[in-house]
């Protein structure tokens, strides 16, 4: 989401929270991650941002009205945008979703998507394993496709022709995840991603009512642990060194 | 090490806290394990305890001397029981260690063993997936057997006949491991298990200061994250249902 926000708003100036010392939320119950997020979103609001994106999609899926009630900007989950793409995609009606424990079973894609299109049908399945494997670079390793088979197999007679990558991790697998489902599923399956989606709706949002920014934008990278990990990742997926606008934070009640 | 410990000492009451909430420990910083592992220790030593067990290896390998320097009670760690029943077993003396990356990262193991063992050869290699495996209880799984066998060529011309499981939650996969080790490494290959040696240890200190207990025990699982998951791998690992026992906790700080 980062990367897609920084392509397609490059004037503006990311701040950026990743909570490395307490992921990863997908397996927590909902209250644990309620009180992990609200603390997130307290740290952000006193930077005094103009927008807040939820880039996870399990706490989007959980908590984001519970960001909302205390948020004085406008709060960008990653689940709505996604679902109103996913449901101009299909031409079935029929939609799969992935993603961590935590977001399957909220049920909100379903819950979402039958708002937008009552007829539609929702499959969807926990994939436990894709964050470990995301976060261990082994994209190419045969431990990805043998997970991907694994995962993907519960689409394989349902007809879905749209498939929701429900996890922020997912796109780092996305080529074994589109090389599995296209054989397990079908070759027309299409693959939607919630990073694109999500920023063009900030875009849209911040352009009609006035508040894109001009000029040179500067970052800044906030972990709760700087492990080597996180290094490793960013600059992976931003294309670019980032470790010079990297910095450690502790989040309220000395936790972060 | 709790299922051993209830094992080894029927008539003593346990008190056992699991950090649900922030799990895992392995791939995080030590700045960010040391100040979880102090919070945990402050609230069990706020319960009278009589002496603390540190049943995770990468606690122990990282930040033991930390709890010491704050605990009126003995402090027993995995790591020194597990060197000493490894240099014991040894008849090449050369081990192989299996763990997280930080406990691999700590070199604790080959330290340890050096200090009672000066020609001993210590080969070491991190197994970040075992976790997330053992976790969605995937032991019987083939991605139990791929990733075995991946961490475990690490192994095969070295000459350990020695195998230290240096994670607590290795143990579940020791059906899998201990196949692929005899193929990859030998059938000779001995694998050691913290939770014997360490509990033995705990046991002998009891009985030499004569704080052995007699009649019926009470116990107590505390969690920072009451998930699902909990209860289904500790009923599975104490083969009892822990339910009524079960409660959630709230560390100092707010980040329990």
């Amino acid at each position: 989401v980062a990367r897609e926000l920084l392509r397609q708003l490059p004037q503006e100036s990311v701040l950026y929270l990743g909570d490395t010392a307490r992921v990863p939320y997908g397996p927590r119950g909902v209250d644990t991650i309620r009180r992990f997020a609200l603390e997130l979103t307290t740290f952000l609001l006193a930077h005094e941002v103009k927008a807040l994106v939820i880039a996870c999609n399990t706490i989007s899926a959980t908590v984001a009205e519970d960001i909302r009630a205390i948020s004085p900007v406008p709060v960008f989950d990653v689940v709505h945008p996604t679902v109103r793409a996913a449901v101009s995609a299909t031409h079935t009606g029929r939609v799969g979703v992935i993603g961590t424990v935590g977001t399957v079973r909220s049920g909100v894609y379903e819950t979402h998507g039958k708002a937008l299109r009552p007829d539609l049908q929702v499959w969807a399945r926990e994939c436990p394993l894709f964050v470990p494997i995301a976060e261990e670079n082994l994209e190419r390793h045969p431990v990805a496709r043998l997970m991907a088979e694994e995962y993907l197999r519960h689409f394989a007679a349902t007809g879905v022709d749209t498939l929701i990558l429900g996890c922020t991790h997912y796109p780092l697998l996305r080529t074994v995840i589109a090389e599995v489902a296209s054989e397990l599923i079908g070759p027309s399956i299409r693959l939607i991603d919630s990073a694109e989606p999500t920023v063009g709706e900030l875009a849209r949002y911040l352009s009609e009512q006035d508040l894109l920014r001009s000029g040179l934008s500067a970052h800044q990278f906030c972990v709760t642990d700087a492990s080597y990990k996180f290094l490793q990742i960013a600059n992976a997926i931003l294309e670019r060194d980032v470790s010079s606008e990297v910095r450690q934070v502790t989040l309220g009640g000395g936790d972060g």
